[in-house]
């Protein structure tokens, strides 16, 4: 094994660049101080951040499943504004003992993300620290369709989903009880798969606030509630559960539902549309906006507990 | 003290949020999935990581110097292609019991360096970590200006940088042997000055190759180098040293030149320009570009060290 300690900032760079995905869009790419871009539209920009042992472990994720993860929580944050992912910029810091077979493999995972999607990695920066710490910024366009904000639920929308829910939680689950063994949530727990293309479509289709389900529906219902200053109406019975939560619910004997409320990553859509809109094929209602209240309610109950919180846990 | 893990992530980006610098290129602000940005020209793209104990300490830097050098360092990469800065996007991650005010600081430092440029923080992450990990993301416009790459340096181009050299490194060798108390070049390691827009008067003045000294004189015009194919034949003696430096190094009875060839961080700028070149004022020729051999020599002779690597150190 070779660390990149030993091999070095500059031949690093020289092995790791080739590997990553491009883009039409880039008059530049990495090497230079910075990417140039051609951009048709305005520009969405979207920031996240990956730190060992909180948003994965080396023990559960490949280096490529948490290139895959960095890449595509980033990319489904552009489409949940209704716009086009274009590009990625990475940072990556790791301690110099890190295999440089990590951070090639790290790179392979963006690529297998980005690629299907036209995503390049245009640029970033590779340092030493003590403790991997990764963050993609993204950028998109919006290709002359309005972004779809948090901030314009009105009274009297749908609430709604675009996919089942609960299987990334379920999966991360299975991984601590030791029982993930062949069972399709942790895969989807390690590589999320939401539908890149799902939020301009909700977009076009009249979508009047949108965000993806990263902290935990509940959660991200609260932070559309807050935006828009309304009250989000989330009826439980109706909410989809992926079926693999189902399934890992009955390995583990527990509910299902509470990941599919409570749990995060799993980074399909929740977005409002107007009363009697015709919702994007896959989507699912599961409440209503409302103005009688504030904040978010299920089955008319404030929940005891929303989700995820990035410090307390 | 509150820390962050008692204020918790919704309550701290309450506070966090509105003390980031504004632009008026900004459509949609932080609070969404994404930012929405308008852009003039092309895109340019730059990142860097600040990761604490090995790009800042604590016990040196204010918050609001840490917020200033991670803003800094990124303009600079922009005004480095001699495109125009607008906004930052900047992810944070540190541990739960961080003193809330410090992350409130670091807002303040990076308002402190942005707003004089008109540059806003348009989005990020926060999270938590095991130790300080800061990524910023700039983004600039070329404005129909062509970016000046590493690349296309021509043997019998001047080589020059637009700023004495070494402070930086002099400042951090003050902090290192517990002298630094009172001298300016503690301050400009600290909070790095560089003069924004000095790379698009560059550009206009037909710059053929330029990046900013980040990691010392010498590795950056080996980088340089590199990317054209050429060499750099660096005359030692006509490298501008800091006045800030030589006071340095009279406290510390040492050699001011080395820090000027291979101290980091000072962030001016290292072009070149076709011979004969009318260089921009404050700009000091400080060598030429070579055909016959490849790489960086000093007074001719193949240096003993280039400068700072992020890994190995």
């Amino acid at each position: 094994m070779t660390t990149i300690g030993e091999l070095g900032e500059d031949a690093l760079i020289d092995l790791f660049a080739p590997r990553l995905p491009q883009t039409d869009a880039a008059l530049l790419g990495p090497g230079d101080d910075a990417a140039v871009l051609s951009v048709d539209g305005d520009l969405v920009v979207s920031s996240d951040v990956l730190i060992e042992n909180r948003h994965f472990r080396r023990e559960w994720s490949t280096a490529a499943d948490v290139g895959w993860r960095a890449a595509m929580q980033n990319i489904v944050d552009i489409d949940a504004m209704g716009a086009v992912p274009t590009a990625l910029q990475v940072t990556l810091a790791a301690p110099a003992d890190t295999d440089v077979e990590w951070v090639l493999g790290f790179a392979d995972g963006l690529r297998e993300a980005c690629e299907p999607h036209g995503v390049g990695v245009v640029g970033g920066d590779l340092s030493g620290a003590s403790e991997i710490a990764i963050s993609v910024t993204a950028i998109g366009e919006t290709h002359g369709v309005d972004p779809v904000t948090r901030a314009d639920a009105m009274p009297g929308d749908l609430v709604a989903v675009s996919a089942p829910l609960g299987a990334a939680a379920a999966g991360f689950a299975l991984l601590t009880a030791g029982q993930g063994q062949g069972l399709e949530a942790v895969g989807l727990f390690l590589r999320p798969r939401p539908l890149i293309g799902a939020g301009l479509e909700a977009a076009l289709r009249g979508a009047t606030a949108m965000l993806d389900v990263s902290d935990g529906l509940l959660r991200d219902a609260g932070r559309i509630a807050r935006a828009s200053d309304v009250g989000m109406a989330i009826d439980s019975a109706s909410v989809p559960v992926h079926p693999a939560a189902t399934e890992a619910a009955r390995v583990l004997d527990v509910d299902a539902l509470s990941w599919a409320l409570t749990g995060g990553e799993d980074h399909c859509l929740l977005a409002t549309f107007p009363a009697g809109a015709f919702l994007p094929d896959g989507w699912t209602q599961v409440g209503s906006v409302v103005d009688d209240y504030q904040g978010v309610r299920v089955d008319g109950a404030i929940p005891e507990t929303l989700g995820w919180d990035h410090f307390s846990s």
